[in-house]
C-alpha cells in the first residue's frame, strides 16, 4: 500500500462502504461531519520479510516494540521523523504469525494502526504480525478443504457460570452422518482464554493442513476455557483451586456437552487431552488422574513439580500399566523457556520408572511460535489404529 | 478486586497457573524472572452503575475518554493522581454494551488494562464495556438454552481469498435431523468485519433470548464478511466495486456453501437479507436486486441515495408485485444518525409508490447501541406463515 513511506492523515468523508454508487451516496454525501482517518501502515512486511512499525505520537519521548521474536528482554527503540511518527524497521524476520507489543512513554500498548489483536485474559496490548512465505506454515492458511471452529456457549454447573468452549470439526463432519470421530481436548495458556488456539494458534488450520497432507487421522478438538478460579487473582492459594475447579468443568460440564453434541468415537483410546504451559499442567493433572478417560498425554512447555514422584507414586510404581494405558505420552519443551528444568524433570522421573513418552527438546522459548509446531507434530501421533 | 481505588504495581513471580498444587510449581517456583504485573482495574463498573476508567501513564501530560454513550463527539478528560495513574469516573450509564477509546497526548488508544476488545477493520482502538442491570437487556447472557456460532473457512472464488462466515444455529440444531431452517443473511457495518455481529453486537444471544420467550421461529443466521474490495481503501471507486463484489461473493461463493452444509427451509420466504450501515446498503441493494431469492429486508442505520427511484423504477411502479415478494421490509434509523436523511428518503419513496414497510424512527446515533435493538425487533418480524 505504500513505498515504506508514511502515509499522511487523509481527511474523508466517512461514507466508506456506503459511497457504493448501487443506492448509496455517492451523488449526496451524508452529513456527518468529515472526519480525520489515521492511513498510517503497521505493521508493514516488505518483500525481503524486513517489518517497519509505526506509530503517530508526535508529543512522545519514547516509543519501543518488544516482540516474540527477540531473545531475552531485549527492545527495539523506535525513531520519531519530523511528522511525529515513530518507526522501526527490524528483520529480515523468518515467515511466521508473531506478537508484539509497544510502549509508549512507558504505558504499554498494542499497535493502534494493527486490527489483529492478541486476546488476553487481563488486558489488551498485543498485537499480531504475520510474515508469510515459502516453504508455507504449518499453520497457514492452505487452499485446502477447511473444517470449521464452533462456539458453544454452555451453563457451567461446577462454576455457576455461561462460560464458552471451542470445536473444530473436520472437512466432511456434516456429509458423514454416521461418522463418530476421536477428540482431542486442547488447552490454552495462562494468559489466554478459550478463544486462543484458534485466533492465535491456528489449530484449526493446521488440522486442516494435517488432514490435507493425509498425516492426521480426522478427529475433533475441543477448546475449553482454563481458567476456572479468577483469572486475575494470582494468589497461590486461588491459583491453586484452579486446575481441581477446571477438571471439575472439563469432566462434568464440557464432556458431557460435547458428547450430547458431537458424533464421538468411544473409549479411551479415543481421546486425548494436552495444552501448553497452564494447560500443559492441566493436561498432565487431569490426563493422568484420569488415564481411564485419556489414552493420549501431551504437555507443551510446562513440567512437573517436586511432588511429582509422590503424588503419582502408584502410577510410577506399575509402569507397565500405564503404558498400556498411555499410548502416546508427548513432552515438548524449548530450549530457552524458563520451564525447562520442570520439563526435564518430568522426563527424569519418567525414564527412571520406565513410564513411555516422548521428551522433544526443541529451540525455541515460552511462546506461540513452538506451540503452533507442537501441535503439528504432536496431532499426527494421535488415536494411531493398532495402539492401546 | 479493589474498592475503587488504584492497585499498586504486585511483583509477581510469573508463575500463575502453573502454581497448582497439583503437579506444579507451589514449592519450587521456575527460574523465570520475576516480572511486573499491573493490577491496576480498568474499567470499574460500580454497584450503582458509575463507570471510573484508569490508565497508568505517569509522563503523559493530556489523557481524555470518548465512550459511545456520550452525545456528538464530546469528550471526558481524566485526571492523574501523585502515582501517576489517570481516572475518571463516568454515569451512572444504564445497562448497555458500549464501546470507548481512550487518546494518551493525542494518540488513540483502547484500554490496555481492559481484555474485552471491539475488533476493527483497519486499526484497534476501541475497547468494551458492559454495564449490566436490570431489567435484563435483549442481548444479555441469560440462564436459558444456547445456540452455537459456527465459523467457517472457505474459499472465495469470486474473489480468489480463504475468507470466514459465521453461522448461528438455534438451540436443538443437532437433535432435530430432519428440521430446516430458514435463514438470515445479517451484513456488519465498514469499520467491522464477519465476526463483529457475534462478539459485539451479540446476536446469538438476542437469538436465544428471543427463541427462549417464544418470541421467533429458529433460524439460522449467516454473517458474511462485507468488505471485497480492500477494506482500508476508501476512494469513493474502490468503495463503489464493493457492494458489486460482495454480492457476487455471497451469491455465488457464500449461499453456496451455505445451502450445502446446512438443513435450509427452500424459497425466498425462508430467506431474508438485513443489514447496518454499509450492510444496510447491502442488504437493500442485495434484496431489492433479487426478491426472487430474498423475502424480508432489512434495513438498521442506512437509507437510499438519489438515485433510487431511478435505479428501483421497474419495482417502484408495480408495487402490488413486490408488496407480494416482500413479506417485511422494515428500515430503522436513530433520531442522531448522520444518515437519517437518507432513510427519510428511503421511507418517503416507498411511502409514495405504495411499498409496504416499516419506518422505525427511534432515539439514538450510528451506534451498536440501537443495532442489537434493531434486531431485536426485526427477527420475531421475521418468517411468520401465512404471508408471502
Amino acid at each position: 500500500m505504500s513505498e515504506g513511506g508514511l502515509m499522511k492523515l487523509a481527511t474523508v468523508a466517512l461514507t466508506v462502504g456506503l459511497a457504493s454508487g448501487a443506492g448509496g451516496f455517492v451523488q449526496a454525501p451524508p452529513a456527518r461531519p468529515a472526519q480525520e482517518v489515521d492511513t498510517l501502515v503497521s505493521p508493514e512486511v516488505h518483500a525481503d520479510r524486513r517489518v517497519t512499525f509505526r506509530l503517530r505520537a508526535p508529543k512522545a519521548a519514547e516509543v519501543t516494540l518488544r516482540g516474540d521474536w527477540m531473545p531475552g528482554q531485549a527492545r527495539e527503540k523506535l525513531v520519531k521523523d519530523e511528522q511525529g511518527v515513530w518507526s522501526v524497521t527490524v528483520g529480515p524476520l523468518q515467515p511466521d504469525t508473531y506478537s508484539y507489543s509497544l510502549s509508549l512513554d512507558g504505558v504499554a500498548i498494542l499497535d493502534p494502526r494493527n486490527p489483529r489483536v492478541k486476546l488476553g485474559v487481563r488486558s489488551s496490548t498485543t498485537s499480531v504480525l504475520e510474515v508469510p512465505g515459502a516453504p508455507p506454515l504449518p499453520h497457514e492458511v492452505r487452499d485446502v478443504p477447511h473444517g470449521a471452529v464452533q462456539v458453544n456457549w454452555y451453563k457451567s454447573s461446577t462454576l455457576g457460570a455461561v462460560r464458552r468452549f471451542y470445536v473444530y470439526t473436520p472437512p466432511g463432519y456434516e456429509k458423514k452422518k454416521s461418522a463418530r470421530y476421536p477428540v482431542l481436548y486442547l488447552l490454552h495458556g495462562a494468559g489466554d482464554t478459550e478463544g486462543e488456539w484458534t485466533w492465535f494458534g491456528c489449530a484449526n488450520l493446521i488440522l486442516d493442513n494435517l488432514l490435507a497432507e493425509g498425516k492426521a487421522k480426522p478427529m475433533l478438538v475441543v477448546m475449553p476455557l482454563g481458567h476456572a478460579a479468577p483469572a486475575g487473582d494470582m494468589r497461590p492459594a486461588v491459583r491453586g483451586q484452579n486446575t481441581k475447579l477446571f477438571e471439575d468443568d472439563l469432566l462434568k460440564d464440557v464432556m458431557p456437552a460435547v458428547a450430547s453434541k458431537y458424533r464421538l468415537a468411544a473409549g479411551p483410546k479415543n481421546r486425548a487431552i494436552a495444552g501448553l504451559s497452564m494447560g500443559g499442567a492441566q493436561a498432565l493433572s487431569v490426563g493422568l488422574g484420569h488415564l481411564d478417560l485419556f489414552g493420549a498425554i501431551g504437555v507443551f512447555s510446562a513440567g512437573s513439580g517436586d511432588d511429582f514422584e509422590t503424588r503419582y507414586q502408584a502410577l510410577l510404581a506399575a509402569p507397565e500399566a500405564s503404558n498400556r494405558k498411555l499410548s502416546l505420552f508427548w513432552i515438548g519443551c524449548g530450549d530457552q523457556d524458563f520451564l525447562l528444568q520442570g520439563a526435564k524433570r518430568l522426563d527424569e522421573s519418567l525414564t527412571k520408572h520406565n513410564i513411555k513418552h516422548v521428551f522433544r527438546l526443541t529451540e525455541g522459548a515460552h511462546t506461540w511460535l513452538v506451540w503452533r509446531r507442537y501441535l503439528a507434530e504432536f496431532v499426527p501421533l494421535l488415536f494411531q489404529s493398532g495402539k492401546r
